[in-house]
């Protein structure tokens, strides 16, 4: 089983303070790049997979879902999702992502924000997501990026004057603790590469990358953001069955 | 026109002490990588674009290609390559990739080793790639991996004991200016997600790809280039049409 961090006191309660926890979508920069990579979702069927508080649940019903479900490990953050209020089309499961079934070819849209880079058996669960997907049907994600996960000390430094992440360990895969949030956080480094062909692998049909930093739009709004142009902090996928 | 470098007297002889021209295919750490990645050759057309010595031509003939035909802007490479003998199916000729004009479905495979990094109009290049291939025709490239090109200055340094790769500037794409082999160097860097989207776009298929460091086979014989794991070299693709 998964490590259940999100359950840990300290760790949720720090990620309340968060913008993207507090303000949902809308305090996730990256957010615009992964929403222009979503498919038209009138009357679809939806999966969140590490749906969180529920954000993006409630505005893919907004967008006209006919059908959500969102899976968390956490019983906090389900607790937190529900707490907005009752739609009967968003059903919230506890669920985790190393052995969550789903329905055979029953969804349009399996979603996924800034959860992949906790899994272990990312091939496991890519193939169950093919299964899940309706043929046309399409996965969205983002992740944290492999540059960002590579270092065994993830921080930036100074060097000459300008501003550096000191990679190293890209090509050696597995797994990795840092203190985000809390101590002991544990995440799973692959290589771009390795997550995309295991997609390929898988059969999907790669759509759309993005190696996510801020945009000029986004700095205009909120200019600190301004170093995560030096390495790109998340991953965007569109994949399709 | 694209900067002649290889002409350059200096980087031209700097080149000839490099183990990759002088014992060619073989001298290439990644070569079985990018080997394991070619179709079967037999009775196919074949082009090589940045083909330098001809070592790769040679072995697509060897490996049954019916007609090769190598690119190079370069005259002194042309000359080098043509001084290893005469095969009437083997056309070397003299190109510039950012202008180059190839025959309408034609190639069965069109194969790329390091020269695409040095392509400013690269969806150009893609595009009359897609068009010179046969459907079912395969792109097989390495170039300079992105996070070898992203920063200023592109050099190993050490932090508190951990050789690192001080990355910068991923996400400002454009010309850098190094010193390999000989001044004022001029290469194009992009993400790895604008190049693969540039292949998507253009309407190839992603079939595999390698963020390339040294395996344990070639560690075993070139134990010295274990730092090689810390941050990837190379980026290798290959694509179908």
């Amino acid at each position: 089983m998964s490590q259940n961090i999100y359950d840990d006191e300290d760790f949720f309660n720090n990620y309340a303070q968060l913008l993207r926890s507090q303000e949902g979508l809308k305090g996730a920069p990256e957010w615009p790049d992964l929403e222009a990579l979503l498919p038209d979702l009138t009357g679809k069927n939806v999966a969140d997979l590490g749906c969180g508080y529920g954000w993006f649940c409630r505005a893919a019903r907004q967008k006209g879902a006919a059908e959500v479900r969102g899976f968390d490990l956490s019983e906090k953050m389900l607790e937190k999702a529900r707490s907005f209020g009752t739609d009967p089309a968003i059903i919230y499961k506890r669920a985790d992502l190393e052995t969550l079934e789903l329905p055979e070819a029953h969804f349009d849209l399996v979603y996924s924000s800034l959860a992949l880079h906790y899994v272990a058996d990312l091939a496991g669960l890519f193939r169950r997501i093919f299964t899940a997907l309706k043929s046309g049907g399409s996965l969205v994600f983002s992740m944290e990026h492999p540059i960002y996960t590579a270092p065994l000390r993830q921080q930036w430094e100074m060097r000459n004057g300008e501003l550096t992440w000191p990679l190293n360990n890209y090509l050696n895969e597995g797994e990795r603790r840092t203190n985000w949030l809390a101590d002991g956080v544990i995440k799973q480094h692959r290589m771009e590469s390795t997550i995309l062909n295991l997609l390929i692998e898988t059969g999907f049909t790669l759509k759309h990358l993005n190696d996510w930093g801020p945009g000029p739009e986004v700095l205009r709004v909120e200019p600190e953001l301004a170093r995560e142009r030096e390495r790109p902090a998340f991953l965007l996928v569109k994949a399709a069955r």
